[in-house]
């Protein structure tokens, strides 16, 4: 059974011990769901550990609540391959829809980039403490689809000329581009993609505009450009209808 | 080449004739888009029929436009399979977003139902013109994703202890039914459901608060019960997770 609500502790206690919820959490467990002592929760580690719990205490003010570790409980299985979703940084309030369904999919870890066509710079993603705000979108959603495991939202950047960084950890191969319908590239579908052996993936998402023809000449020799289908998809919607198909051929629901 | 802006028109007529666009689609064209004698745009005829044309005239208010037929144009392909999405009326205007999003998938028709958990009530969509209002994103999103098929909506109907109208030609068999994460219901994967050889399905998608125990009583006995994997899904996404997934398995994107 999984608990109504669930919270992320830094670390889960053995089985019968307590641990006060951090901060935020304590306020939305109390002020916001106003849960009080003897109410069963779910708490996880946002590394793949979970349990059920009983708040033992709260303050006064809410600012303080205890729970205590009751049992095991079962999180949603990770997909057996580890995707990374690569996603130019889309208009207004968009991508905040978009990490909030890569996580519900599944996607092990998000990588926003600013590309040529991204109505947005860098510079602008910075001040709006934008990837903190994903960041908290990120454990939201992770709650609401019942992982354990929030997937790291890593500090954007700007996809230049130097593609040099697609070579390290953070967009492992292969790097899947999708490309519109009707490209000249020799893209494959999803269920010309084989599920990687080494267990993990890329997926890269390009913004309202598409990649611009130099950008695709940087990618291309680095990537497997792959497409969706004969329909033009809408940007925010790409990394969702990409995960499932893939996740489907793979059997990796 | 796909012309940046496609209007709707009833028929088109033969290579060279003129024909007069349909009040909104002037509006839209002359008022909104600005486009003036010699623009190139698209029509459609939203039952497949699809070719380029140049605007000849606009009168000087922009209500009435008229359009030379140019050449062919290739509109997205449509899906092997026509697939029924028979979806639970949702909260506020999510049902908008499941609409747009349905067409920009390829589902061939959209079945709006009301549930026993559906926040709303077959006189409340009616009172708020709701189909009217899902027809006519129904036709925006065919325009945005370069369909020249526009899916029908049908109009909404209660879902209750007789299901001998899932029976009718609005909802094909298989009528696959989407199931909760730990359902004990025994659900296929999308891998697991083969493509009809009729080229014709329906997908069954239920409210945030998902389906009773008395709907699942009457519906498990009429359709295949499916699952989309492990993790929870928002009520708003879960048909397009399915079509993504039942496609790729197809190779019917």
């Amino acid at each position: 059974m999984r608990a109504v609500h669930s919270f992320l502790v830094p670390g889960i206690p053995p089985l019968g011990d307590t641990v006060t919820l951090p901060a935020d959490e304590a306020a939305h467990a109390s002020r916001v769901l106003r849960l009080t002592a003897g109410a069963v929760v779910g708490l996880f580690d946002g590394r793949g550990g979970a349990c059920t719990a009983v708040i033992a205490s709260t303050n006064r003010s809410g600012s303080e609540v205890t729970v205590r570790v009751d049992g095991p409980r079962d999180a949603a299985r990770e997909p057996r391959v580890a995707v990374t979703v690569v996603h130019a940084v889309l208009k207004g309030d968009k991508m905040d829809d978009v990490v909030r369904d890569a996580v519900m999919m599944g996607a092990a870890a998000i990588q926003p980039i600013v590309t040529a066509r991204s109505e947005t710079s860098l510079a602008a993603v910075a001040r709006g403490q934008r990837v903190d705000r994903w960041r908290r979108i990120a454990v939201a959603s992770t709650k609401q689809c019942g992982r354990a495991v929030v997937p790291a939202v890593f500090d954007a950047r700007a996809l230049d000329d130097d593609t040099a960084w697609l070579g390290g950890p953070h967009t492992p191969n292969p790097r899947l581009l999708l490309v519109e319908p009707g490209t000249a590239l020799p893209a494959r579908t999803p269920r010309e993609v084989a599920e990687p052996p080494a267990g993990a993936a890329s997926i890269m998402v390009g913004p309202e505009g598409g990649w611009t023809p130099e950008e695709l000449d940087a990618l291309v020799p680095v990537t497997v450009p792959m497409t969706l289908g004969h329909r033009t998809l809408r940007a925010d919607r790409a990394g969702t209808v990409a995960l499932a198909a893939l996740q489907a051929v793979w059997s990796d629901q």
